[in-house]
């Protein structure tokens, strides 16, 4: 067996052991600074000292260890999961980033490398994600008051942990860092369907959110003749059909409608309100914002022609990160390589890695999710996929030889 | 004011005191055999007793007052009302019966008359409809053992009105009860859009509920490509849309999808599964049952090409029912005689009548619902409509005289 190959089964063996470090037992859920997580981190501590590398939990409850003490190459992702969750989202980039650091041990890495696992990525104990990375670029302090379920907040679960949450601007990344890069699962199945093993992420598409409520008039299903009758569901199917119309025919975008609320809800009442959640994504935000304009446009031309009223609130208009274009290029080049086809694609889900860009030059490398499975515990990773993974990141690090020269 | 518009002025007064008697004060809510029902019973059988009338309560509970004592004619509806109710939707049909015999007591009647106010006909109470016209035609014993929120059954609840359940099959209507008619709201904008006062009615629609099951596949929204997609939720909106199409373009056909429920339901997740409820009624059983046989063929096609699995289970086949169609023809008859313009029409919601006709020959008159409002408290009748069905009752009632003669 190659040396990168028994380490890549090494690394699936380290995150499926991680994935028993759970809150739940029988399931995997590791929130933000759970009992857990602290067996993660003394796991991953105590395997980073073996390699030299010095170790600390920052102040928002991130674990960085570091080779030597020039401006580094960080490589992470996030330790925390959703509830029920499967054993690579988040876990796999970081074992990943030790991982390289144990193979090329045995030569002077060209560069010093700084692995960050995230305290917190998902935004599943306060409602809002990106803990971690936020705190790295300085963006936490407003966290602090947020409260979990049980009204315990932020600073109090760092306090708990015996961090101190006055100190979290200390989490911030150094401003020498000289890259960031993420290894992630895919979580789509666009990789798994062109059978290709890794994608050489571009961008981290921008997301929009709606909400709409189509209101009619509610009504007896046996009484109201077809014609006199302002059925908000029908108006409202209508344009889901329209929102899937508009995805299909526009290359790169993505429309969900994943939520719906019907009143009164009951099988012999003409639906006199519907509720819809839009979620539109697109690596370009004048194509996303142009989305959703449309969109609305078409439900008000429903509702009106229909006797209904539409109404709109707009809950989120994030825009797409772009990946660092010299990053993305080189790690594109990496995997070409490698022997490998080099697909470049959007990120259809949030990332640490569009947070981490705004202080720091990012990339990221997808690894094929088989079956396209996410935030689920059918979640898995190929071994050759995590060894190319691999191969790429080893030949990547290796870029970082010249500059330094 | 001539005697007849004087009595629909009284005999609106009268509905609008009845719904005063409540369960739910502020609103009208009154079940079967609820405190305020005995108020109820009380008041209108001192009407009656003042008009001559025989008057008992049957040990259904149904309120019965007739006059003399050779073969009747029945009028009739009900006492009960679901929650929040209108002020006319059956009580009307009752105070108009009472009202007939009032207004034609001057001269002897053409034929004895029986007046019901039935105990229950909207089913809140027990969760079955129809109880008090149901024991009428001898088919309550089942019903006996029900039981309401409060674990109270229908035999504990008439033991506690002071009614012997033992002897509920004495409510048995006599065998030589000679018609039925019920004057009731339209409980829908048909004769409003008209803008005829009455219709008489032909038949009570069938009616088909089923429930089908959209699965397809759960996944991320931002991650899965439109082309990877199995989502339940455009599925059923497609399917939606072709109930509807198919209800505008059959005559007298009404479909209605009412309840729709979404799994996950959440606005970043492509829905796994959708669950619906479909409602079709048609005067015409065929026709009917045709539709929701090419309903169900549609769903199987749209989830076929979607790569859905659409499952169904039908909980309800009801058979239309057709009212007499001599009397049909005797009232269509009175209302062109009362200057009226005749509009034949079917029910779409069901109705004591659809029961008693199972014994009895059965006509049924509808009233104008201004706005087609129905099951809710802004419900309301045009006094002149009011005078229009009375004038209509009175000429019908006087068809009688022939045949007894």
């Amino acid at each position: 067996m190659t040396p990168i190959l028994d380490a890549a089964r090494a690394a699936i063996a380290r995150c499926q052991w991680i994935a028993t470090r759970t809150e739940d037992p029988g399931r995997t859920t590791r929130t933000f600074l759970s009992p857990p997580m602290r067996e993660v981190h003394d796991d991953l501590r105590a395997w980073m000292e073996t390699l030299g590398m010095s170790v600390r939990v920052d102040d928002a409850g991130n674990l960085r260890g570091r080779t030597g003490d020039t401006p580094a190459v960080i490589i992470g992702s996030h330790l925390d999961t959703v509830p029920d969750a499967g054993m690579y989202d988040g876990v796999l980039g970081v074992v990943l980033g030790i991982t390289l650091v144990q193979l090329m041990a045995d030569r002077a890495l060209p560069v010093d490398v700084e692995v960050i696992g995230f305290s917190e990525e998902e935004g599943v104990r306060f409602g809002v994600p990106f803990i971690g990375s936020r705190a790295l670029v300085g963006d936490a302090a407003d966290l602090l008051a947020c409260t979990d379920a049980h009204g315990v907040s932020v600073r109090e679960a760092l306090q708990r942990y015996g961090l101190n949450a006055g100190d979290i601007s200390n989490a911030q990344v150094a401003p020498s860092a000289r890259a960031y890069l993420e290894f992630h699962i895919e979580q789509g199945p666009v990789l798994d369907l062109l059978t290709v093993p890794l994608g050489v992420v571009e961008a981290i598409a921008g997301q929009s959110r709606v909400e709409l409520t189509f209101t009619g008039r509610c009504n007896h299903a046996g009484t109201t003749p077809m014609a006199a009758r302002h059925d908000a569901l029908t108006g409202a199917a209508e344009w889901i059909g329209a929102v899937e119309q508009l995805a299909v025919t526009t290359p790169g975008l993505v429309a969900t409608v994943g939520r719906v609320q019907t009143a009164p809800n009951v099988g012999n009442a003409i639906p006199g309100r519907v509720v819809a959640s839009l979620d539109v994504r697109h690596a370009d935000d004048t194509e996303r914002r142009d989305a959703v304009d449309r969109l609305l446009v078409t439900a008000r031309s429903i509702a009106d022609r229909r006797g209904l009223v539409v109404t709109d609130a707009r809950h989120v208009d994030q825009a797409a990160v772009r990946m660092a274009p010299a990053l993305t290029e080189s790690l594109a080049r990496a995997v070409a390589d490698s022997g490998l086809p080099v697909h470049r694609m959007a990120s259809g889900a949030g990332h640490d890695a569009m947070i981490v860009a705004r202080r720091v030059p990012s990339a990221m490398l997808f690894l094929r999710s088989p079956g396209g499975v996410s935030h689920h515990p059918d979640e898995r990773v190929l071994e050759t996929d995590v060894a190319a993974a691999l191969e790429v990141g080893v030949r990547w690090l290796r870029n970082w030889e010249t500059p330094r020269a």
